[in-house]
């Protein structure tokens, strides 16, 4: 039985060695093709793919049963045009938590203690003198520290869940958002009808929110409307869960005090959009993630599974 | 007996109450003089107090007995002409801490993270796309992220030890370097002897150390020439610290990945100062700290021990 683990990151084959029917098979993931005596693999491992190879793989791997993407959304497989009752799709989810949680507690940081603003005046040559020096200490309306801040995560999965502790240990008042209620992580998790009385009290809004259907434009001029003037937004799960035109006008008319994006509805975001020169808008460029922690791990796992005829983990 | 209170920060008098003997009196720290009827004062606290004004305090006070500072460094109270013979001075140590450690984590995420990059993008109108996307993951020779970094702090003391645990978190290796060596706060603190070793085998060296004599230009030319090529300075201690133009000259040559400075030899950085344009410099106006937090239970405390004629804390 033959699997495909792909050139674009570095996995340690001695790793996944082990199964006596399994032997391992090295390709390069951006050609357009794969070569002929990869076309009986059943299994294919898939980071940062080029388009043409994934479709190339779904018209050439008849015998394919397996899917094992390291990206937390496989939107590039599912595209691809693979027979999906044919073929299990697994993603990476769990593989991004530690950078995708690292990634927003730095944007959290840089919006509450304005390192942006600080650039813009190093640029200029300027000693930013209004963010030094003594300064007043956790004014109501105002997002100057994580300390007592209040944290709203809107999307608590697991990336909140790595997040969680973080903010926690720099004093901040964490609460979430997901489809099912309950406390996960020590956290008390409300369900999205929730938010009308949540927003009015949150300083900064973390969303984490996968980019399917339902979650499209869950931050809506409404909404944004129910943030406190000084709340910053900022969004590590999918662009397309923000109402971008209701957040730049929100942004312009300083509504609310800023948003610190990773992802957009188009990315890369297009020259000349509005929203490079918004007020107070921090641009990352889907920084977030992109280095897979721990995916040998994940693949055994799921290998054994897969070989002892069991459910797999992260089936899509 | 009188304590005068400032009006440059919020202090709750009601925490402060209890004391029957005791009268407590709001006054303007920032006023070139006191008003008459706090003139017998004995107990004065200070925070960001104009310098006219502490003078006027050292000539004025006759009866003065204790100077409670609210600054972690209180060079302002000493620099008056207080009679040091009869005024015990004491300082704000450890209302700091989490304060600048926030700040500290905020400046080593800039730095592994690249967020000043991506900010000088986004003013051009550019996606920074290298930044972004699927990243090598801990290639050897690079500062990309806290998880398996080796974060060397010199000057391993208050602050230190609030930082070390939110770095840990992150996945960061952290050593120390302090006068005394030993195992503080689970991290092992060494020598200044031990630097010639240590700082080869440093991702990110972070200084908090005080800014007496002892420490002046303790990253001088020879040290820094012992950091990797990738490694970045975080200095939130005191700028005397570094030598400012062996620093700038490693940075223009690129023999350091850069540095994050909160603080400097001359504050504000002189305009035209060249290291305003430095390679891969980050600049921030000694904004670390600046918020005393729970200054209320300290000068409490410090009140109950010097009514009944105990130790001080924090003494000078
Ligand atoms: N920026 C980057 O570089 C980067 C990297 C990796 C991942 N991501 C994005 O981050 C997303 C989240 O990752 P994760 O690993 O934390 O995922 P996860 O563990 O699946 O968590 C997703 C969370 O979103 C909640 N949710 C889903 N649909 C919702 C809806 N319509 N309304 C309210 N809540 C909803 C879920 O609620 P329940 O728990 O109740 O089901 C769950 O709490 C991924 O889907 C991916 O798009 C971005
Ligand atoms: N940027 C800001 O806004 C800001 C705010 C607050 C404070 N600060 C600065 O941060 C400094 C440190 O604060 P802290 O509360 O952590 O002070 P601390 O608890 O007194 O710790 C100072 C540390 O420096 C070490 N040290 C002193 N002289 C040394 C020398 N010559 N060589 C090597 N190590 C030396 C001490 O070693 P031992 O433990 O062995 O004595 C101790 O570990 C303050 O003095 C202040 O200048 C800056």
């Amino acid at each position: 039985m033959k699997l495909l683990y792909p050139n674009t990151l570095k996995l340690l084959p001695s790793a996944l060695a082990g199964f006596p029917t399994l032997t391992l098979h090295l390709y390069d993931a951006k050609a357009p093709t794969l070569p002929a005596d990869l076309h009986d693999a059943e299994i294919l491992v898939t980071w940062a793919n080029a388009p043409a190879n994934l479709s190339y793989a779904a018209k050439n791997l008849p015998n394919l049963r397996w899917i094992q993407s390291l990206a937390a959304g496989p939107n590039d497989v599912l595209a691809a045009g693979f027979d999906t009752a044919r073929v299990k799709v697994t993603t990476g989810s769990g593989l991004h938590d530690a950078t995708v949680a690292e990634h927003t507690l730095g944007l959290l940081l840089t919006a509450a203690r304005r390192f942006h603003e600080m650039r813009d005046a190093q640029t200029l040559g300027k000693w930013p003198g209004y963010l030094g020096g003594p300064q007043p200490d956790r004014e109501p309306g105002t997002f100057r520290t994580l300390r007592d801040a209040r944290v709203l995560v809107l999307g608590f999965g697991n990336i909140a869940k790595r997040l969680t502790p973080l903010l926690v240990a720099l004093g901040a008042e964490v609460k979430g958002v997901a489809r099912t209620p309950g406390v996960r992580a020590g956290v008390q998790v409300f369900g999205e009808d929730s938010l009308p009385e949540l927003l009015p009290q949150t300083d900064a809004l973390v969303m984490i929110l996968p980019g399917d259907t339902s979650t499209r434009h869950a931050l809506n001029r409404e909404r944004l409307a129910l943030l406190p003037r000084h709340a910053w937004v900022v969004n590590v799960g999918r662009g397309s869960s923000v109402d971008e035109d209701a957040l730049f006008e929100a942004l312009q008319k300083e509504e609310i005090g800023g948003a610190a994006l990773d992802v957009f509805e188009k990315e890369p975001l297009p020259e000349g959009d509005q929203l490079y020169k918004a007020k107070n808008l921090v641009l990352s460029p889907h920084a977030a993630g992109g280095r897979p922690q721990g995916a040998e791990a994940l693949i055994v796992d799921n290998l054994r599974r897969f070989l002892a005829g069991q459910d797999l983990r992260n089936i899509v």
